[in-house]
């Protein structure tokens, strides 16, 4: 071991490391290769000549302020446009961060809250670049199971009672209510009314990572967990929501934002400060005066018109391709399918005759925390493939499948 | 205490606020308020109007590319162009790192080195937002002495000898060998190669900071530690250098980048991933391409004219209006002055004199560890202020002064 790894701290050398980007190099630029892995937007879908114009007007107009040092906090200018576009009046400045994309968000609010093996509650499977990010600050993951309703919340409050019987402190329940990542489903509003009740009475706080629910194809939208807290619990101290502009008008602009509590918001600044010092001005203005000037329903429109065709290609070239005994989910939203086959398929296997056929998906077992895995399941995004090669890949795999 | 603020870790609870925030918010648009406090570079060093043609022309250009997910370790077009700029042709792509500034340099290197109760070394003073980032992590610093040539590497040596004899862990030493913020101090060669001399023999690492280095307004630029590790002993394995583009191009783009031993940089890649993803995309092309273009050269000569006028009208200012016994540095580059004041005098008791006659300054206790603390010294920025206000408010604090 070189002296420079021998000095690494432990938390350093016991971090976990996103198989997806180890699978998404593996299958990244192979000839030939579909991949249904990753979990990208459409490059069709970023607003580039808009966002370019508005670039460059607010180096140009507002440089003095945009290239000089900002808020931890963010952008003030961006927190009003926010505030105001998603129609939440009754939220404070202080109640409210800008971050780098949800990741840091969700870094930050783990960061905020997490002694060292405290304990966070989440669905299993959940988003595994989430998951990585909360146990490194050194949080133990407890994951729960789902049905077609999402969460299991019964299942929540036994695991609460568990950990607290043996003298553990669960901080968070961390939660995708919306065409969870990996999993496609959607929270009931039952489930959302009684994760609240029980949050509530656990004494422990909800962290809703939203970034998908824009992206609403089919149905109609419910209220979040944070609208409902606030709303019919009169409850503002429980929930902390995280949206992000990555999947709406693109990930390079590490932009999303956080609302919750003012005591916990001004600890996740305190750590923002110490982190990055502040989110990039340029890029926080642009999307500010992108919201200012309307452009975002129509812009979300056209998209939501973009994914809605994609999925629904997917959907049916699973239909026609599939051989019985494989099921899938058929989300409303957001970019991934979950499908699920019968013994004895093991998709860590399936996964590298997928690519030597020329297809990538990721497996379900990335996607579970220690002691929950499961073997039988695959995770296809639909945002990124145009839709002949959504049809072609499912077809290869369906090939696959078939052999095995 | 609410139920939020029960839930925060022991970190955030002990975490240190940065008192220059606090000092800065005090002071910040009060009515003729003269501020010698921050550290911001002036707007008139931005070069918006590059800055806005390159944004405008990456989005539409390079949309597809710099608006998509990008690599934690930052964009391979940034880095082969700082590589190229910087004329480090040894230097491979997995030894360096952008970062979200030179801040987030240095909490990813502490965050991949310490663990908690591990000791860190820094210059007595030293900047105060670094500190803050470096405790956040766990880190205890150990704050050693600085005379004229900067860093007294012998104090240093009995600090890693007395820390191991105590059974402590001393992981990396932090310099800020040029134009250091607060002092203005240079480290001298003869110091710097007897610096990389004990970490080697004592097997620590070295963080270089080296926020100002471009910006030397007079005299011979030194080579840097990094460069002397690797030149004179053949060493890439001990010091880790980080710039920024905060001092040249503009804070609010939060680009700087950390290169050092291919393990270290690894590891804070991982870090990052976890904690932001990776920079933000479009400001990262954007500068690429500024130095791709070769802007850099006539842009840092304009910047360097700008700040060499401002230091050279704070500087006689001191002469013209300090009473006898104060005593000042005169730094070739960077953005600070360093005053330190005869006893009685109390920077921290003359703050808030200062502030009442209309100019504010950072104490200079604001800038030492504990237990190193002294309270007759005082840091002046010239970077912000124009000319005609460096003046007057040097005349203000005169004035106090000569009442004290």
């Amino acid at each position: 071991m070189s002296f420079s790894e021998r000095l690494l701290s432990r938390a350093t050398r016991s971090m976990g490391v996103s198989f997806i980007r180890e699978m998404l190099k593996a299958t990244k630029g192979v000839e030939g290769m579909i991949s249904l892995a990753g979990g990208m937007p459409s490059p069709d879908s970023f607003p580039k000549d808009l966002l370019a114009g508005l670039f460059q007007e607010v180096v140009e107009r507002e440089g003095a302020d945009v290239l000089q040092y900002g808020a931890s906090e963010g952008d003030a200018v961006l927190k009003a446009q926010i505030l105001r576009h998603e129609g939440d009046t009754s939220v404070g400045p202080d109640e409210i961060l800008i971050t780098d994309g949800t990741t840091n968000a969700i870094y930050l609010f783990t960061r905020a809250l997490i002694d060292p093996g405290d304990v966070v509650v989440c669905e299993a499977p959940s988003f595994s670049g989430s998951l990585v990010a909360i146990e490194a600050c050194g949080a133990e993951l407890a994951g729960v199971e789902m049905d077609e309703e999402g969460l299991v919340v019964e299942r929540v409050r036994d695991v609460i009672r568990a950990k607290r019987a043996d003298g553990r402190i669960v901080k968070f329940l961390y939660v995708i209510p919306e065409f969870q990542n990996p999993s496609g489903r959607t929270m009931s509003l039952s489930r959302r009314r009684d994760l609240i009740r029980t949050a509530r009475e656990a004494e422990v706080l909800i962290l809703e990572d939203q970034p998908y629910r824009d992206l609403r194809y089919y149905g109609r939208r419910l209220p979040s967990l944070w609208n409902l807290a606030r709303d019919e619990f009169g409850d503002d101290r429980t929930v902390t929501i995280c949206k992000s502009f990555s999947k709406i008008l693109g990930p390079g602009l590490r932009l999303g934002f956080a609302a919750g509590p003012a005591p916990l918001i001004t600890a996740m600044a305190s750590w923002a400060q110490k982190v990055t010092v502040s989110p990039e001005g340029v890029a926080q203005r642009a999307v500010a005066r992108f919201l200012e000037r309307g452009y975002m329903a129509a812009h979300v429109e056209r998209i939501n018109g973009l994914y809605r065709a994609k999925r629904d290609a997917i959907i049916a070239a699973l239909k026609e391709s599939m051989p019985t005994g494989i099921r899938w989910t058929e989300p409303e939203g957001g970019l991934f399918i979950w499908v699920t086959c019968p013994p004895p398929i093991d998709t860590d296997i399936l996964f590298t005759e997928a690519a030597k056929a020329g297809v990538a998906f990721i497996p379900g077992s990335k996607f579970y925390t220690a002691g929950t895995m499961r073997r039988d399941e695959m995770r296809l995004n639909f945002s990124y493939a145009g839709a002949p090669d959504l049809r072609e890949g499912v077809a290869r795999l369906a090939c696959i499948l078939r052999r095995t």
